[in-house]
């Protein structure tokens, strides 16, 4: 039985990943983002794939005290001595309903496209987003790509990462599509429900070409530095200990017992 | 009280990180490792900061079927629906004996390196490196940063780290240092345990002005990419099942069994 | 805003479970399992829901080297200073395809029970469960319940978690519904997929009436145990640099490269 | 190489845990807890060791919303679809401060016991605490096992679980001078740190004979049935966006960018 992975491997004098060398053909020549792709595919990505993975990861790295963030920072509150447990405890948040969600769009495009092509009619797109959104809302399923808590009038990360999409030739079918979907949506369901970040991220990924699950690495690659600017911020300028006593401060239980009297 | 982060926020038309506009201000404009800075800190990288930076997140990366990457693999057999399982189990394993190693001997560097300065003779560093290695020998304990267990006759990653150091102004006295403790070593211990990835590393971190977080932090960065690789690869071309059955097959209690008889 | 859960709080002199004194009327009245359910649901449970409860998480404990073993042994070689890193590594893999199962067996069996009560005729629990077989058939779907890799010929557990769950109360229409579909695949795929350890505890916990995802509690508790029996063992007798090593040898990728040579 | 456990293997037929037939032997003849004992070490525990463990993992089984819940419950509003990833993300919170500390409280017994003998007059104990409590002092270090930020007064599981010990013979030298310590803190740093439960579970545990690291086994066995309490509690009655809105609502950032006006 052979056990071995194409990936990598080590020998006394020299580390190989993809069989290229990597202290004499890798280090210095290839830069993370290069790397990311290098070490999945083999293959160094081209320019345009460079400029609009750095936008995508980019925008899965952080933006405040996100679920993922609080968890972190709770799990460095009881256990300091491991750092990669406060990063692990925040990615485990990153599943179907937070940051997962752009593979999950990723998904339902690439499911959805079916044999439409980017030189389909706009009626064509049109049809295949009404039936859809009719289904979904029969299922009484929640669409991912659309819709946003906060951000009710539309995504501000959309029309920027839109434009990146565009400016290095990944404004295809999956992007049209997903237009398509707010606009059966609205029709559908009666409201504005704007396509969000990660239906932008899922769309993107599709048009590059690549399966959903990388839409899902990348927000975590992302995130993953986003949780550790985060625990450098805990050991500085601790909010943990803050948090929990907000928490306990909450409860009327307490209050009934005296603890604060 | 007040919870907040300096890190970021979002308000109903803008997300903010370090009080820059996400979408107006960072997308598109800063690239992924830009963001780790800015993100942790508030600066953008200069350029030689940023290509030191690459070189160490590739350098943790990958290289094959790691500890983390058969810990990645297990965790996805019995649990498929959840990549970031698989990932966070990875991640667990990057501690004090792998790649967490990388903050450990910056720890070290940086609080053994006293009053010394770049200008210090190299008897200066010689000797600080000697009471050191005579202090671990009588302690019984292992240096951070030097000896590998199969780059015996020296790990090919340093002299390409230590070279892209110097190239960009960070080849200082915890370098020196470094260098310091094998020659050290070798004359305490009497045998020669090469500087090792980990201790380049930590050397380099350490002369760039950063605090040993940032050597776990990279290396945590930068093995999200290889461990998702291997989960890529996982679902492509499955290695989980055969490990397990490799395992299983060594074990002859089974076999007094009949198990495989 | 409110936050509080009703499981318990802290005031300054006491700690209140369910709305009990933990110290005073807990502590040496409730063992583990009552503990389990009280913390729960509030309620005590009966002698025959403990006894079977125990032969439950017993079955989940563990049984060698299995992947979440595995993956708990290798993250302990990297990161000996986090045991509940190890841990929690080994829990990650409790999903779809291992021990997570418990709870996939018992969603079967509630969603497909429907309105057969423990009455009806057996040609009725054969009658649905052919349904169920031709439809997964269909749909190339593998049931979950049936089936194991190892113990073709019948999984010694069943028929002691059979026993006992009849001496307790609990071989009632879930049960039932098992035993028909473990005939209905004999002739519908034509094989003997016997009913596995999984099918028997998400049919017990569906008989003693308790939601699928108590499957999963029972698994994980009980597994939680077993990973620090092989923590404890890895502390005792490392096993973990040996399974590397294995793998590694397995690799001819490095044999070519001469590091064996 | 062979490659085996002596905790468990499978074979066609039969499991077998230490050597027992899991399913004639053990299934229905062990409980949990004399399971956990017989999985780590071969042995079945006595009933005063029995009584003993219930009262410990009782003990840490849960008091509320602690930070490992609230990271628990945080994961799961991301990733409802891994039971498993919530409850790994809450225990990896069981660390050096929180929960963990039960094993450094027996650590620090177990190291500082020495020679003293449950024989050796008060005045022994309390030598041996006075100089524990000076050392801690100038190095200015928390001693594990004293003092509590809430139960200021007195910790209210100590006496029950001191209790406890007393009547199963587990009231030896390590509670002694636990005791000591206490009182030494009195005298040394001028004010009351009363024991506090990972103290007494330190000492109990250490009184029991074993080794420190059972202390965190059962504090993570304890907390892993909470945590599922409270991911029960989460999918009946959810908290964790709540806790979401309750702490962005903290951030006056957001208020001035007119987020909340």
């Amino acid at each position: 039985m052979s056990i071995k992975t194409a990936i990598g491997y080590t020998t006394r004098e020299d580390i190989f990943v993809r069989e290229r060398n990597l202290a004499k053909d890798i280090l210095g020549k290839l830069d993370f983002v290069d790397m990311i792709y290098f070490t999945a595919t083999g293959e160094v990505p081209s320019e345009p794939v460079k400029r609009m993975t750095n936008a995508i990861i980019v925008t899965a790295t952080d933006h405040g005290l996100t679920p993922s963030a609080i968890s972190a920072r709770m799990t460095y509150l009881g256990a300091p001595e491991s750092l990669q447990g406060a990063v692990a405890a925040g990615l485990l948040g990153a599943g179907n309903h937070f940051l997962g969600t752009m593979q999950n769009a990723a998904q339902l495009l690439q499911s959805e496209i079916g044999s439409l092509t980017q030189d389909d009619p706009p009626a064509a797109f049109a049809e295949r987003a009404r039936e859809l959104a009719r289904a979904y809302r029969q299922a009484r399923r929640i669409i991912p790509g659309v819709g946003h808590p906060i951000h009710i009038d539309g995504d501000p990360r959309v029309p920027v990462l839109h434009r990146i999409a565009a400016d290095n030739g990944f404004d295809g079918k999956h992007w049209s599509l997903l237009a398509a979907i707010e606009e059966a949506v609205k029709a559908e369901f009666g409201k504005y429900l704007p396509v969000n970040a990660a239906g932008a991220v899922g769309a993107t990924v599709s048009d590059m070409g690549l399966a959903p699950v990388w839409a899902r690495a990348f927000a975590l690659i992302g995130r993953s530095a986003g949780l550790l600017a985060h625990l450098m911020d805990e050991q500085r300028a601790p909010l943990g200990q803050k948090i929990w006593d907000l928490l306990l401060a909450q409860d009327d239980s307490a209050d009934r017992r005296g603890l604060r009297g």
